[in-house]
């Protein structure tokens, strides 16, 4: 039976007491085969769907860890800036946990469904009128002053936590070697933490490859490929509209050692490739997940020969996190009568 | 590697080539142990969340074979009434299939969630204004006129699919015998799927029990309960708000033969388990999902001598389907700006 990911991978996620552990069974996200960009753009695409955790998003696999090891410190209350996911998590484990959880998010540019779930998992919650990068320098000064724990990216156990996704992608891909994996880039975490977990696979002889990282931004905050802080990031993903990367040292040499790179696509771009990985494959993400194959086709649309490559796109979370990107973006369909005849009419059956 | 239901229980789930199989890889949700309403109401309850699956609900359960189904009887196009999970599921798979999906919807009463779902995965979406009965009424006319395939748990190949979901509770208790399996009833599918699984799971000798099975409705639409057809469904629950089950014969003798019961509760109750859930156990469901556990609480308070029973509740959809419930239900949290000195002010962080 699966118990979550401390449970499963116990020798890379050390624990004082298993008893301790606090985890809403986390993880073990499936591979789905993406049938239809593979015969496209003939490559060997998989997509690593993370909205199937228990928050809808790849941020519980961190979260179980931090929290558990709060727990194990005797911490009454967590703390984290965010933009959006990183405080469901937060909030459902601390829950979970019987800890206080406190949230400080940008208000403006917050998915409502991320503040939904921050709300009736009963954080406290204080929304400011600034962005991010301010949320997360506020945090870091409340966290000097106060006996809180911190629970954004900054506090290693989380990447340590995340490095599972890297670990269940290769079990998952068996005797297959990765070539590429590709990523959204906000703060910089994740792309810190998949490396960490392919590097110790591979010197625990799990596997005997490492892939290529690959990380995307969206081009208006794109402070990895620029290599520079965006004072005023804008994106429509805006799970990853961070300006100041706060993991940006550890990402580069992830991109460096592994020969990767980092890559930036239109927000343009990031709309339409939602509707084709909804509409062709099945699969419903929020925004900023797209970047990775959004990414990955505009690099082979420039000329890149990816011809054949084993490519795992991580799906970061749950398109279901912002619906009101799908409701503000389409026309809503017009309520009818419930008459048979009207209907018959309405609807396209010849096709 | 996790390569959903049909992959799974193939000797369950027969096809006439596995080509054919049309999958998002769902399944394998988590059962996770409720923590704090075990202790409080001495029970040894277990969450089946089924919000984890692709689409977030159980529906892909069926989805998966019913679509496979069409694919091998090389339909074209197909087409469901729904509340909402079935149209999101339906127009998923359908899309993954690259069949032409119709949804007819009442239009009033959906979650906003659950229509953009559709509307991203590609539908042909027509929303009446009436309820869902009615919707299903004209669905099985355009059935028996043209050539569609309809996907509503008419189909008994939907059935078929959901009744993994028995197969799965068993396989994660593993020893443990389930004494009680609790569910929420709205057209009576779902029970009448976990009872047929959970006999023929025990035909087969995977289990040597036979849980008795508990069907919970909200007051308002309590058609299994009160043993009737209610002709204007009222709750807040939108998944169960179905007054005239399709599947109530067959559910009817889920229940007689476990030695199972109907119930039902208040949509206070619901109301508050919604907020009891994501705040003691960290899990987050739609409505519909709290009346398996305020349904079991309401018993137990009502007499009934539930102590140290095993209990899985079926948590049918994500909470982020029907994030409207939690916006309108609970005061938004009002923006402050970023300053250092006035957050330390807000926040308790004495307590």
């Amino acid at each position: 039976m699966w118990r979550g990911l401390i449970d499963k991978y116990l020798k890379y996620l050390p624990v004082k007491n298993i008893n301790n552990i606090v985890s809403l069974y986390e993880g073990n996200t499936p591979l789905i085969k993406a049938n239809w960009l593979s015969k496209r753009y003939n490559i060997e695409l998989y997509l690593k769907f993370e909205g199937a955790n228990p928050t809808g998003s790849f941020k519980d696999r961190g979260m179980t860890y931090a929290v558990t090891k709060a727990v194990e410190n005797k911490s009454k209350a967590i703390i984290c800036a965010s933009t959006g996911n990183t405080s469901a998590s937060a909030a459902a484990f601390g829950a979970r946990a019987g800890l206080k959880t406190i949230v400080i998010l940008p208000e403006a540019k917050i998915a409502k469904g991320k503040l939904s779930q921050a709300m009736i998992y009963g954080a406290e919650i204080i929304p400011i009128k600034d962005n991010f990068d301010r949320a997360l320098e506020i945090v870091r000064k409340l966290t000097e002053k106060y006996s809180l724990t911190l629970v954004n990216s900054l506090n290693p156990f989380r990447i340590e936590g995340q490095k599972t996704a890297a670990f269940e992608v290769a079990d998952q891909l068996g005797k297959k070697k990765l070539d590429i994996l590709a990523l959204p880039v906000g703060n910089a975490g994740n792309i810190t933490a998949y490396w960490k977990g392919f590097k110790e696979y591979n010197e625990t002889e799990m596997i005997d490859y490492l892939p290529k990282m690959y990380g995307f931004q969206a081009d208006g905050s794109a402070a990895m490929v620029q290599n520079k802080v965006i004072k005023k990031p804008e994106t429509i993903a805006t799970a990853i509209r961070i300006g100041k990367p706060v993991n940006r040292d550890k990402a580069k040499i992830a991109v460096n050692e592994s020969k990767g790179l980092f890559h930036s696509i239109s927000d343009q771009k990031i709309k339409e490739m939602h509707k084709i990985l909804a509409s062709k494959e099945g699969v419903f993400v929020e925004p900023a997940s797209t970047t990775p194959i959004a990414g990955i086709i505009n690099l082979i649309e420039n000329g890149y020969n990816l011809k054949h490559k084993k490519i795992v796109a991580v799906l970061t979370g749950n398109g279901l996190k912002d619906q009101e990107f799908v409701l503000n973006n389409y026309d809503l369909p017009v309520g009818v009568k419930g008459n048979l005849k009207h209907i018959e009419n309405l609807i396209n059956l010849m096709d």
